[in-house]
């Protein structure tokens, strides 16, 4: 059994409109999970990647089969996801990443991560994966792409106290992905000069 | 909502054990599912790949907030997935397959797989990911693996009638992985000469 973090009901909370201090018809009540779903559906269709958010893993107990209708779960317990949300295929390279998003102003919290997905990433980048992280800042209604080699440098400062990443930081290390309409979040953009 | 295939009920079925003819210490009980379960474990562990199965896709509709215990999801239905059931990445690519098990004796039904897995799979190789299905004839204790690519040429020879796959040709032109200790389904040695 899995306590979602910060006591944060889990299928209400991920529905939740998000207040944007710069609102655009884009991405009214938008939220970072519905931009991306949107974008990377644009890149299915467009034939540009295949990448997916995997179902969020459950632990199921009951299951009742009523005749002529479907299988109905009636006792399931959120379970710890052992990767992190995202991955897929683009231009031959395996993409791997997790996506987060914050209402503060000048730092992100690293508490948004969770170990099993920081030793994740490091599995994955080992084996040739491209990992990184998507962070958004609702209030400004941008998100950047940090590599997870850039996270794993704060991660390992936790160890002195350190709690968040700086926005300074960000906007100077990391590459900025605007909201736009089509597609919404177009992070692979971000991701060319790291292959080429 | 979705109807599991067949009838079958997913969440016994694919606890069954399964009867071998040539049963053997390593698998008694044991179905495909665990076998790869265990194959992955063995894989991640050992620095060769990480490579997951995706959680079952639910929809969630009514979930509990109990004080003090875990949040409790009391109705929830399957969906159908929209991806195959599992990827990763492996020297530096993109692997993408799904699994499935026969008790047939003499070929393997094409009706084990949906529409949906067969467009993932040709997306998938469009951008560059390795792509194949792992097929296992329980009755024999074995499994191969057949390139996303000759299954498609199966698939589309439904159109025709057919049904299912020979034996005969899959003895032939897969790649048979014989049901071992540790690792206990080792397909990723099936696909270096792909590889190489």
């Amino acid at each position: 059994m899995f306590h979602y973090p910060n006591g944060k009901k889990a299928s209400t909370d991920s529905r939740a409109p998000i207040r944007s201090e710069r609102p655009t018809y884009a991405n009214r009540g938008m939220n970072l999970e519905t931009l991306l779903n949107e974008t990377n559906e644009y890149y299915r269709i467009h034939g540009k990647a295949v990448i997916h958010k995997k179902p969020t893993p459950l632990q199921i107990v009951k299951v009742d089969y009523p005749k002529r209708s479907a299988a109905k779960v009636t006792e399931a317990y959120f379970k710890q996801a052992s990767t992190t949300d995202y991955n897929g295929v683009y231009r031959g390279k395996y993409i791997d990443f997790e996506a987060k998003e914050t209402n503060n102003k000048t730092s992100f919290p690293l508490g948004n991560f969770h170990d099993h997905q920081i030793t994740h990433m490091r599995d994955c980048m080992k084996h040739g994966g491209i990992c990184f992280v998507i962070i958004r800042f609702s209030r400004y209604n941008t998100q950047y792409v940090l590599s997870a080699d850039q996270l794993l440098d704060w991660w390992a400062q936790r160890e002195t106290g350190r709690k968040s990443i700086p926005l300074s930081f960000i906007e100077q290390h990391a590459i900025e992905v605007p909201t736009r309409a089509m597609p919404a979040v177009d992070y692979l953009a971000a991701l060319e000069a790291w292959l080429d």
